[in-house]
């Protein structure tokens, strides 16, 4: 999952809304047919007990392992992924090409030269700029978090290497995330314009492992390009202790790296063919590529895992949906969301019933959240009973789904539907090499395919359309990959 | 920490002895005098409020950081002992020179190049010979721990690497560490007499990251030197997963190396001479030197800490111990036990009240254990009352100490105690480059140093001598570094 700050304030600003609304709303005509809240039973029960998504992710992890986006690996895994939903009997099953620039990391080396010589684990934070071969030496500027850098109107990191010790914060959502990853974002743009040679910040990760956490960064036109880097959380400790001792802290940092490659991903979908109103769309996403340094088990693994399985369960069951449920693997999520604008961009004359991703990890479904037109409700309202047996609560109608498919929402106007997983520990492994199997809980994972299928198969069946949209309110803004 | 599994084994057959013996004999002109006790009781109480274990250890990990013996950065420690131990006010402080042969790391890569090309997170172990420049080649042959290897008289492993899948279970004391850790040690040689050309083992550890844990291994004379390497935790699952799909697993191993290197290095020593026999020594002791993936802060950064700031208790409280308190820090205990052997071999003519070592990382004291002559029982009963309020039990008198000063102990026939530590979550982070400060809980650590002031305290005051021991059974046997 890749989170800008924008998304997290739209969620927090929705907090208090609930779905009481629906209650005054007139049920009779509205209502879902019987058996098709029987069906959504027996999807529940069935995903509770299925494998296949466990299977799944442990398939991907195992035969492909890391594939950043554009990479031999990234086309593996839309070969692979093609394979297995042709071979769980999806219909129109298909890649569709995206072309993007990729970003490829190189040797990287940073260790502190003075207090005290320390080698420092770390890594290029996406799309960053390599240093001269020789590397780059210089003293540290020290500033606790990026609003200190913001505030700071000296000339203080002029000709240096500035570090900035934002700490993240242990949420059950993301929002401690949101909260810390503009830090990575900014980073090389606000120390740019302050006239530092390279960027340092402590890794976006809530663990205290010696790994250091990537993700993507950003330059801005007219502003000096220069290199930018995460360092383990120990080994920012480290950094934030020298400072103690009151003498400067010399920094060398050498890495190699290439941006603006051009190559081709693809976005892999499948599909289970709506009976009455083929033309509508129920899309239920996640994400085929990882970042390079692991692979990809949570992010997005879980979540390609999740929503094949969920939608498997209809075919399975012998399930005809009303509306079209399509499954949708998205390119590029991580480093340019190319993916998620080329599909908004094919499909946006498609009537979408709702867009979601599962995209934050293997964490148990805690919360059921819409985004949908007022109309719609009373069917909202009673999947979130159908999803209750499963632990989860209702939210707001003001939900943020997963990161490609929050892209779509706001570009294209369509409702959107959101299954909020916890993520307590999900930013302890998130983009580093420790995103591995081992850190999924079969368990879990199931009780996320029961709420998915559930949640897609009453979506495709209501009475009610969800959309259309009311005219966008501003603060939902456009798409800020 | 570095354990033998014959020291493990010595352990689990001293499960059951416990102190109740020494109930049954006189305590009358045994008894340690009243101020002693009272003293015992103050250093109880200062050791609780002490930070400067926590404050040395902080140091060490933030000016020197790793220190494997024989590097610049070992000696470097060194420097830094004496000079804190000089400025703490103890005597004799002195640096004792230990030549040694050093190991040197080099580059390791290695990845699986089929059935499915995944890189691999290994580090090689210590004293590995290198692979030729250009790496080797190979399949995998399998086996689930080292007995199985052991077990297999077919020619399986010929031409092939080895890879040992051996589990570490996660127990309070080193149980599941000593029963796995032959893996380690014996690796190479077993793999290497059915002809393999490499081995590669599952890092002996608790963990789940993906940072393998490195460690000593061995060759023995007349076998052929093969590179030996763990892999990480998550890297031995993913080849375990592999094997499922029946097909050839093979390995590219590339790794550089230089063992062999003559160096020197210094066991640190200071003093609290002894008022009334000052020529019989309670000996104290951590292990100055770390591997070189980390900063060492739990192996055996905690230990320094610890024994320092417990001596250092009786010199700020004015206390003149009746024997000397002598505390010792050991050179190169992770790769040869040069240090205590040197120790053994120059102290050899010294009565020996007990030695005693701390490294088993950070975790709260939860037994206290003896290996002294029966007529010392009393006092060692006194002591275990006078750490009873710390949580501490009474343990057998079959104590097996830290590892250089469980050389002592065989080697000179000295008596011994041991402060057992819970190492739970030890196994989590030894040997790797997440053995870093804030793995360490300060409060833990000063009931950690409130135990090694009263022990050492009683120790020096005691009535009764603790030695000489009597002849040597054969189970003790001979260190086996």
């Amino acid at each position: 999952m890749h989170t800008t700050p924008s998304r997290r304030r739209i969620a927090l600003a929705a907090a208090g809304l609930m779905l009481g609304l629906s209650i005054s709303l007139p049920l009779s005509a509205q209502s879902f047919e019987a058996k098709d809240l029987v069906a959504a039973e027996a999807l529940r029960e069935a995903g509770l007990k299925s494998g296949l998504a466990y299977e799944l992710v442990d398939s991907l992890v195992t035969e492909i392992g890391p594939r950043p986006a554009g990479s031999l690996n990234d086309q593996r895994a839309v070969d692979w992924a093609v394979a297995q939903l042709q071979r769980l009997g999806f219909a129109n099953v298909r890649a569709e090409a995206v072309p993007l620039r990729a970003w490829k990391r190189g040797d990287a080396h940073a260790h502190v030269t003075a207090p005290f010589p320390q080698p420092l684990v770390m890594t290029a934070l996406g799309n960053s700029v390599a240093t001269p071969k020789e590397g780059i030496h210089a003293e540290i500027a020290y500033y606790a978090d990026l609003d200190a850098l913001k505030a700071d109107a000296s000339d203080r990191a002029h000709g240096r290497i500035v570090f900035i010790d934002q700490k993240t914060e242990r949420t059950r959502d993301a929002r401690g995330y949101g909260r810390a990853v503009a830090a990575r974002i900014q980073a090389p743009l606000e120390a740019a314009k302050r006239g530092a040679l390279a960027v340092a910040i402590r890794s976006i990760g809530t663990d205290r492992d010696r790994l250091a956490h990537t993700g993507a960064t950003r330059y801005a036109e007219g502003v000096t390009r220069i290199p930018a880097v995460a360092v383990s959380v120990p080994d920012a400790d480290l950094i934030a202790r020298m400072t103690r001792y009151g003498q400067p802290i010399k920094m060398h940092l050498a890495l190699q790296a290439e941006g603006g490659i051009a190559a081709v991903s693809h976005n892999v979908i499948a599909e289970i063919p709506g009976s009455e109103r083929p033309e509508e769309i129920v899309m239920i996403g996640a994400h085929l590529d990882s970042w390079d340094l692991g692979p990809g088990a949570l992010d997005d693994g879980a979540g390609v895992g999740i929503v094949t399985a969920a939608a498997r369960l209809m075919l399975e069951a012998g399930l005809r949906p009303r509306r079209t449920v399509r499954v949708v693997l998205f390119a590029n999520e991580e480093n340019g969301f190319d993916g998620a604008n080329a599909y908004a961009e094919k499909y946006k004359s498609q009537v979408h019933q709702f867009v979601g991703e599962s995209d934050l990890g293997a964490g148990l479904v805690y919360r059921f959240q819409s985004r949908v037109r007022a109309e719609a409700l009373p069917a909202i309202q009673r999947i979130a009973e159908a999803l209750a047996p499963l632990g989860i609560a209702p939210g707001s109608n003001e939900a943020t789904p997963g990161p490609d498919a929050a892209l779509l929402m706001r570009r294209n106007a369509w409702p959107a539907l959101e299954l909020s997983q916890d993520g307590s520990d999900y930013f302890d492994w998130h983009h580093t090499p420790n995103d591995t199997l081992d850190k999924i809980d079969p368990a879990k994972l199931r009780q996320n395919v029961a709420a998915w299928a559930v949640m897609a198969w009453l979506a495709a069946q209501s009475p009610l359309a969800f959309g259309p949209m009311p005219a966008a309110a501003p603060a939902a803004g456009a798409a800020r990959p």
